[in-house]
């Protein structure tokens, strides 16, 4: 009775037809400020392509003021109740300043957050919905909504650990952060030891106050990374200039092994077998908060950095970026905003593998999810309708060819499983994978990594033990 | 940004245009049997109005077989694979069988458990959404599971506790059942207590059921109260014999006090103000599983009909009917469920009130739900936008004028809030309410039933306590 969104890709002379020429033009960002109607006037104009899919609410949010009012903001700033952010509340400043979460213009409000909770999906004003399924909100404490309330501002500062003003949240609404019920309805459990929970949530104050952002300047990170920070508008230039008629994003958070490249090329090889003259991957790793046992992002960017130049990917049809968003471990819920996030940066082709954005149960001896509910759920969810999603389809390492495959099962043991686990217990040990599994720069990175690990580890001193 | 469907109500000559005569017609119900397209045919015709709202999917399902094919259904049931149902089960192919959950056909299915636990809402073959928020799912254990698949059936026989055949439920799909998510998702929660997860979930099979049922017999309780078990369809004849052009819902599980009684007689007032010329009030008292300490159905519908009797609500324009759902508890996710089967009963106007569906948290001490949420999601839920939301106004007993009245913060001081607690401790302990709280004759009625509960106690053997 109730349908499911085809998991078939379509074909392009089918339903969605492509663009003959592709037809650039400007137009004024039309930001509409529902409290501050004056300030749509100092927007600069964006480029917005026709031949791309169009983002969430029709326009690529921009958030960072102009470089000729920075001063003027910051000065405001100082005059406003401050709020001191963290490391993932920059990273959540950051996605919302560039429009990763468009149509979203701050944090939420609390119509916002219950929509999100509820329906995992946000009703625009002209009735059209749009995905939305994690909260992107920000706590306070009981001292901090005291200070704010009583001191009657409609605005306030948020300042980053050096006390430098970072934004100035406007027109604020502060409701109740019921914290059991955030964690149980994004993540489906409330277990002790979900990554994000633990870090940014069960810790965090009573309150959410919502708002309108105003970014002083553009987040940086200073990391030698920035320049794989491409904006979602960036992005969208980026595919324009190289022609792009499909757009097929890769969003990961591992290193990247030849059985995800096979994938890749296989996806790139059907989208021109359906008619696409230049389908380009976006191959879109995770920029902001992981878990402690995921190897970290300057690890990552180099192995994939390796993978380009040993020509496993073309780079004439791939673009290597980061994707700024703290990652939750959610789920289902999470694939959501992965997807969501990607229409944004023009992506109309979206790869989903088994289990995305899954993990262990914390407590229990099993997945937190089944592993088939992430691509489910992506097929029906609300406001991505428009998204072609695309199976993962499984790869293993092929022993007669000695080269990763996709896994045939009339001939299941000709092939190799190699775990996560299993990738990172043999780097670890510096052993080698089977050839054909990793290209070898790839995998170099990977053990300078974990050797890196170890001689820290063996650095440091020992905690005493009690005999 | 993101639109809240308005809390006003509509008036009939700007977006509900009134009929201007009841035209009924009679149609066949189209029932689209997906895996059994031949079963349509032997449907009864069913009256359909064009005067009250549509029901959700555009027909009130009808699950119960035809008279003639009875005993051919109950011979068939013989020969499949049996399981044994509780009461809530049996209450919930109630609810399926006369088509309150409609457009659902059976015990969900896992696409649309995935699409209840995670959007509240159904996508239909035609793009359009309906509401569903609470899942409707019958669960089987390991042993089912492997005498069900071991059988190579794809029906099952529904037998009840004296194994009677209630249903078959055909075209079976068997997934996993996920308890944790299941409650995190649908309360918000997974603290131990919850009324419903305790008596039907936490101990419940490993796998859940879906598939299209076909209902044996019409449910009865034999209970003396089934001559008030109106299905949707008799509710929407009963509208229209009596030309309602408006059917306001009032969900309740408590005694009705004059505060309500004010409300109810309130609303219709300013729908008459409003243009309309006939709105009946459909007075729902949920009749399924409820917790231990409220007041038990039997008892309830006594002083409902108490109520009627003393002329504190008119009858001519009055329907008293019994909601034949179990209760969840489940606040705001729970609200969306007890609107939307109304609107299958022909009700475009809905009366909601503070912290619909909730309860204290079983653990911590205070509400379980924040007490506007129920209002506000109800508001933004996704199926629901036809349905008029009417915020509960909030009564009290004024001290001056000696009646309920409608709060008034200018004169506080005035009034006296007797809650449900408080009421049941008077009623316990036979000490009278202030006059003009209730009408005699259904405050007898509370009194009798705490009367009739001691009188069991002092009849029970206390448990021995160890010294």
């Amino acid at each position: 009775m109730a349908a499911i969104a085809s998991l078939q890709i379509k074909t392009p002379t089918q339903s969605t037809p492509l663009p003959k020429t592709f037809k650039t033009h400007f137009r004024l960002q039309s930001i509409s400020y529902k409290h501050n109607p004056t300030r749509n006037l100092t927007r600069k104009p964006t480029r917005i392509s026709c031949g791309l899919i169009e983002p969430d609410g029709g326009r690529v949010v921009n958030l960072v003021v102009p470089e000729f009012e920075r001063d003027l903001k910051k000065r405001e700033a100082m005059d406003l109740p401050k709020i001191k952010v963290s490391r993932i509340d920059l990273e959540w400043i950051h996605v919302l300043s560039e429009g990763w979460a468009s149509p979203l213009t701050g944090f939420m409000r609390e119509s916002e957050f219950l929509q999100t909770l509820h329906f995992n999906s946000l009703r625009l004003g002209d009735g059209s919905v749009v995905n939305m399924s994690v909260p992107i909100v920000l706590d306070i404490d009981d001292a901090q909504k005291e200070r704010i309330s009583g001191s009657g501002s409609t605005s306030v500062a948020l300042i980053d650990g050096s006390d430098n003003p970072v934004a100035i949240l406007n027109n604020i609404e502060i409701y109740k952060h019921n914290k059991e019920e955030r964690i149980a309805r994004t993540w489906g459990t409330t277990a002790p030891g979900l990554p994000y929970a633990e870090e940014a949530i069960t810790g965090a104050g009573d309150w959410l106050i919502g708002g309108d952002l105003e970014v002083i300047q553009p987040i940086k990170y200073h990391d030698g990374l920035d320049h794989y920070r491409l904006s979602p508008s960036e992005l969208r230039e980026e595919f324009e200039k190289r022609n792009a008629d499909a757009v097929f994003a890769f969003q990961l958070r591992n290193p990247v092994h030849n059985g995800h490249a096979l994938l890749m090329t296989d996806t790139r090889r059907r989208l021109l077998e359906m008619g696409y003259k230049n389908p380009v991957l976006l191959l879109h790793p995770l920029g902001g908060f992981t878990k402690a046992d995921d190897v970290p992002l300057s690890w990552r960017m180099k192995q994939h950095q390796k993978v380009l130049e040993d020509g496993v990917l073309d780079p004439e049809n791939t673009v290597v970026s980061i994707f700024p968003s703290p990652m939750h471990y959610a789920g289902p819920t999470e694939v959501q905003w992965h997807a969501k996030a990607r229409i944004n940066a023009g992506a109309n082709f979206y790869i989903v593998g088994r289990d995305p954005a899954g993990m262990g149960h914390p407590v229990e001896k099993r997945d937190l999810y089944n592993a088939d509910h992430g691509k489910k759920v992506l097929s029906m969810a609300p406001g991505l309708e428009r998204l072609n999603i695309l199976p993962f389809k499984v790869a293993a390492y092929d022993k007669t060819q000695q080269k990763m495959e996709f896994f045939d099962p009339s001939r299941a043991q000709d092939f190799l499983f190699i775990s996560g686990t299993k990738m990172r217990t043999l780097a670890k040990n510096r052993e080698n994978p089977p050839d054909g599994f990793m290209c070898p720069g790839g995998w170099e990175v990977l053990v300078e990594y974990y050797d890196s690990l170890a001689a820290n580890e063996a650095g440091t001193v020992p905690e005493p033990i009690p005999a």
